[in-house]
């Protein structure tokens, strides 16, 4: 397995170890290492370049620990649940679904439990008999203060850390739509037995934005920069019907209803600009479709953008439609206002009927509670009489359906200047740890060179950890005096340089190979002669000769893909 | 109270906001909202720029969640811990010392719970009969995966992390000290009821470097370069006396024993450069020696860097010689070598004695135990034979003085070419948060300006959430296009801008004086005219006329204090 050779080689060069291994690690929680760490920081800021600069979404930062009325409202304390079963004899858990999946296709708890009785499964390890299926959350709980009753939760994503913060959020814009905010921090997920080491991980990052957006008008002012982007989409038709991906524009995918409106196409190009630009290669990618009995109940459209590793398709990024279920929960759950008001462009005059309760039939009929029912129909704007009788008023609790007789109607005209709209939530969610892991198992390649095995880690020099190895030749004369001077002339430029004199030259280089720095600078003797060092470029170990004057533009342009490695100096 | 008019303007503007205020917040807990969030990610870029590009301190990222055995060894679930005592008859839990404070200084449990009793301490909300004094640990608590028996906690500082981590780190720096490493991640406290805002969180984030160094020589390589910095120090004995701070250089200090050893009086002056290089004044900053008491069992020196709050001297940022007590702790609780093999410069010629067991003597008088004795004897190294007699061995766990009779011995020389060490370690831990809010705090001016009330924050522009603003003068002609270019050319160049065309120029400005930003440039009619833009500097309030082209350099270089405001163009 290529999961395999891509850990041995994380470990051994300091990108990810698992965590805690001194005490046996535990599943779930790895460590990035000192590269691992810098790969995932030029990750986020890649992100940060494109969803804080370029699309102007301010980044906020709430708590990992939340609040239970918080995962009340947003449904993960009923809904972010696995089945299991517990062996009565042996005492050990299992996913309940996993071990009914070789008998049946069922979800739901019910069915599960059928599926377990009905085909007489058993414990995979003690063939005990098997107890009740029940769920269990993958939140980890804790509690906060003193007292047992405060229950707390770790995040498992960051978008609810947002939601609650709608109110202030939506003053700091100015209360206007649309408007985004986004969030780079940790989430958590109990899993009940994780298996695929870095890809399944019990606490990970996730970069998340939310786009609060009128949910009249989902066209996206900008839609024109990104609509020719072709993507490899992979819809619920398709995959139904066992066919394969299709090739298309955002703009025809939108067209033709493939991808529900322009603020989700929009978004789903943006996904794919970014992964390529940090070097997942587009065969690489697709975007599929959550089918509709996977979808959240809530979400109007979802796509995953999934990459090809060894293991199969793995998701990286989730783009959904969240519609305004989680604004609503949380207004229902508080009872803050979540709405935002939108001004018309000009007022409208609309004719409406202005009611007055008959306080002497709803005195009789109600007693003490007249007043609130009164309160209650005043509250109502019907546009016609007949209206009336179709509509219910609450009142401490309880529904009531409207009598006509308890009120009198007169017709008047109003200026309207605008009305209170519920805001949907495009979001797209990065999992940058998978990300990360993506980019190291599609840059690893192992090849035979003048007869030895070579490593190399072909990563794209804009995430690259080391971007330059200065390595003088030999550690005599003034080789490393000269060497010591072009690093630092290097790192004034903000260039990452590792210095590094250890070794014989060949050792050096499989090594920065292997962590995929992709230039080396060499100082040889000739450089004493006439202040010229070499380049070696790491995919092509071609290496040319340049002036020392100027090394750091020459080395920036190179980094940056602005300028061509055979054209800056002469083939050595 | 200053703290109630700062987060008065946090929160209205955007930098800070209680978490979960929907659902009636919760102590302990807050938000960055969107300035603030800048702020502080300019606080930890800093930061790394200093401790990771300066320094080559590579940064790791391990998890929040921490395995039992790890929190074990460190001590944290015996030592961090609060005392508390509950009323019998209402339920409400205190802290015992804070009860106690007024009567008394105690701070172990038996010395707390005697104050109690000896005062007849009740209860301060009921006046019911307090029950025994106990220690609650201040380390949230979850389970991990579906049994409840894997606890975990979470981290309450993310030098544990490290420490567990070192052996892999060492092999990473090539097996050679000293070499740092630093994290910057959320850490937890589950206070028992934080009352100081945002002073006091429950979550937080840490800045915190590792640097493990030689035992046997704590003198820095780069001391010079640091050891004339002047630092108000509050050392111990000035404490005890009651006397004020002193003023004196790091090299003075380390060489009449105030500080420690040099690797303590580096990061010292480091911190000091830091903190005043973001901002805090030298005059709100001080350096405060843990007294003999309240030091860590296991530090060998302690100092907190304090800044003046208008609460009273607050910790920002704690610096400490922890020795080799984590490192060993994990050693000893794991059974993984920690230690460091030095090698000498040259190998040294040692004579020693070379001990052969007696089995005659050993066997009669150990029986089966003999073969282990004779093992333990074995790896005795003593130089001479009088030496023998002090020794000790330790088999099957228990502890025997030797008996030279044992023995016999053979002299033989050897050549040792180095020696194992175990690690100590300098750390330098920042409370990011408080330095943010201490910013604010330190930065909120209120003055008089032709009658009116002025608000402005006056924050550093390297830390400045919004560097400049473009405000068109008027929404008419093409004031707005030419504003929009003038923004669009400064983002280009890297500086965040805010383009912001509503209400009266008066009030723009005022915004951005109350939200710090340094500059602010307004489009008039004259623009149009002779292409010029005025530039106003927030804290003088005065403004410049200066040409439009170069407006980006220009900019770049006042934010970088390269160039003086009023000799940049023409005074209006």
């Amino acid at each position: 397995m290529k999961y395999e050779r891509v850990i041995e080689l994380a470990k051994r060069r300091g990108f990810l170890w698992p965590s805690f291994e001194i005490y046996g690690a535990t599943a779930g929680f790895w460590d990035f290492g000192p590269l691992g760490a810098i790969l995932k920081r030029r990750v986020e800021n890649l992100w940060r370049e494109l969803y804080v600069i370029r699309e102007g979404f301010f980044e906020i930062e709430s708590p990992t620990i939340g609040v239970e009325d918080m995962f009340a409202a947003s449904g993960h304390i009923d809904n972010f649940v696995d089945l299991v079963v517990d062996c009565k004899k042996c005492g050990e858990m299992f996913r309940a679904d996993h071990l009914a999946q070789d008998v049946g296709k069922e979800s739901t708890r019910d069915g599960v439990a059928k599926l377990i009785k009905a085909h007489n499964i058993r414990c995979p390890e003690c063939g005990g008999e098997l107890g009740e299926v029940r769920t269990f959350n993958l939140m980890f709980r804790t509690t906060i203060g003193p007292s047992s009753e405060r229950v707390g939760y770790l995040r498992p994503e960051t978008a609810q850390g947002m939601f609650v913060d709608f109110p202030r959020l939506l003053r700091f814009y100015r209360d206007k739509l649309p408007f985004g905010t986004v969030q780079i921090g940790k989430a958590y997920r109990n899993e009940i037995s994780p298996r695929q080491g870095v890809i399944r991980l019990r606490e990970f990052t996730l970069a998340e934005a939310e786009i609060f957006v009128d949910p009249r008008d989902k066209s996206h002012p900008r839609f024109d920069e990104v609509s020719d982007t072709v993507l490899r989409l992979y819809p619920e038709k398709e995959q139904l019907r066992g066919k394969d991906e299709i090739e298309i524009s955002v703009k025809d995918a939108v067209k033709k209803g493939i991808i529900l409106n322009q603020f989700m196409g929009y978004h789903l190009a943006l996904v794919h600009l970014f992964l390529t630009g940090v070097g997942i290669k587009p065969e690489n990618l697709r975007f599929r479709q959550h089918k509709k009995e996977e979808m959240a109940h809530y979400a109007a459209d979802c796509w995953d953008a999934e990459t090809l590793l060894d293991l199969g398709w793995v998701e990286l990024v989730g783009i959904a439609d969240r519609t305004d279920y989680d604004l609503k929960s949380h207004a229902k759950k508080s009872g803050v206002d979540m709405g935002v008001f939108v001004r018309y462009g000009k007022p409208k005059v609309v004719e409406r009927l202005r009611i007055k309760p008959k306080m002497d039939v709803l005195g009789p009929k109600f007693k003490d509670g007249a007043a609130k029912v009164a309160d209650a129909l005043m509250g109502l704007r019907p546009e016609r009489l007949d209206e009336l009788g179709k509509e219910s008023i609450e009142v401490d609790g309880k529904t009531m359906r409207i009598d006509p007789s308890w009120v009198e109607c007169e017709r008047v005209s109003e200026e309207v200047h605008g009305e209170k709209v519920a805001p949907h939530v495009i979001e797209p969610s990065y999992g940058i740890d998978r990300i990360v892991y993506a980019l190291l198992e599609h840059s690893l390649a192992e090849e035979a060179v003048e007869g030895e095995k070579r490593l190399v880690l072909r990563l794209p020099p804009r995430v690259a950890p080391i971007q330059v190895a200065v390595l003088p030749l030999l550690t005599k004369g003034n080789l490393v005096e000269v060497a010591k001077e072009v690093a630092l002339v290097l790192r004034e430029n903000a260039t990452l340089v590792e210095y590094d004199d250890s070794g014989t030259i060949g050792r050096r280089y499989r090594r920065h190979d292997e962590i995929g720095t992709p230039f080396a600078i060499t100082i040889d003797h000739q450089t004493l002669e006439d202040n010229t060092v070499t380049i070696r470029e790491r995919d092509s170990m071609k290496q040319i000769r340049v002036g020392i004057d100027g090394i750091s533009d020459t080395i920036r342009g190179l980094l940056d893909g602005k300028i061509q490695f055979e054209r800056v100096g002469t083939l050595v």
